[in-house]
């Protein structure tokens, strides 16, 4: 899992049926040294997340399948958890 | 998933034959910043995108698998939608 | 599986229920030249790592959803270990 | 998927049994810009290629273990195409 | 597949217990022009490598689990061969 911040979204009429209803964030990912600055993903919006929250997204084909519901969904990032702070140890 | 551009496609005859029939279609990934300069991707075309166009690609066997409908290609990268904008937050 | 050093841990209220309960440890992997320099990632602790712990992270999501008991799960990433040294060849 | 080109090969007699009698090819995948300077890696070769050729690769553990008809392989990449050429849009 | 240098090993006592047993090499994957850089990587020992073997390392979480024998294992990264040499094409 990573922590990135949400910076837009996709808007997109022809797509894989799996994907209809779900908001697609453009999300940022937190590179070291604290800065947003890591390739954008798209991912689904599992948490509600709104725009420039910090979020915590992961990769990961088969939760992100049973989330949309369909099996043979091509899904694969979703944005699991709106990140409230980073305490550094 | 990510935010590609559709910059060429491969010609290949010698090559599993669960992709037959499928165009392969050669995306480059967009980075930070907005320019699209990630290293290029083959990856099946899903959603009849045509040259230039803006789409989201996705890395996912399970899906790719049930795309080509064979159990067992080495498929894993497919564009499941073509976008339309990508509003920023 | 890769070397890394926990620098803090991430508060979250809104998450994937999977998650509640367990510390999600901001670790930092280390890069070539033995410094710490790699992208931040958030793992499930384990086997109970501190702040500062030299630690070892691995991204397996059937064995991190076994980890939570729950079927499921979007997480990938998991603290399985924490290292006393690292001897060179 | 991506497209690679032969620069060599590896010959190894110590190894996975499920890896015998496979051609283990050195591939240097193609980066943005169209030079072939990405990180070499060890693939099987599903295609007959040759020295020298221009080939796709994927990365597919559940295809790889396929090919050489084992189910518990630690095979993942695969040589599964030969490009004749790629046109750009 | 990468074609990797040994060097060193990580020493931990608290691991999961999937580990208990298995040597964790250090291994350092070939980039680019043929120098040792990447980022370094703990892989079990599946083939008994020595200190500065050059190695066939594979991420597959499947077939590692396979060799731990644990359905469970977080393991991912193995060794799964000794290379003699890399002929270039």
């Amino acid at each position: 899992m990573q922590v990135a911040r949400v910076i837009g979204h996709a808007v997109s009429t022809v797509k894989h049926f799996s994907l209809t209803g779900w908001k697609l964030l453009l999300v940022q990912p937190l590179h070291a040294g604290g800065e947003l600055d890591g390739d954008p993903l798209l991912a689904i919006d599992g948490v509600g997340a709104g725009p420039s929250d910090r979020v915590m997204i992961t990769s990961d084909g088969a939760s992100a399948r049973a989330m949309v519901k369909e099996r043979k969904s091509p899904v694969r990032w979703a944005v699991i958890g709106i990140i409230d702070s980073v305490p550094k140890a």
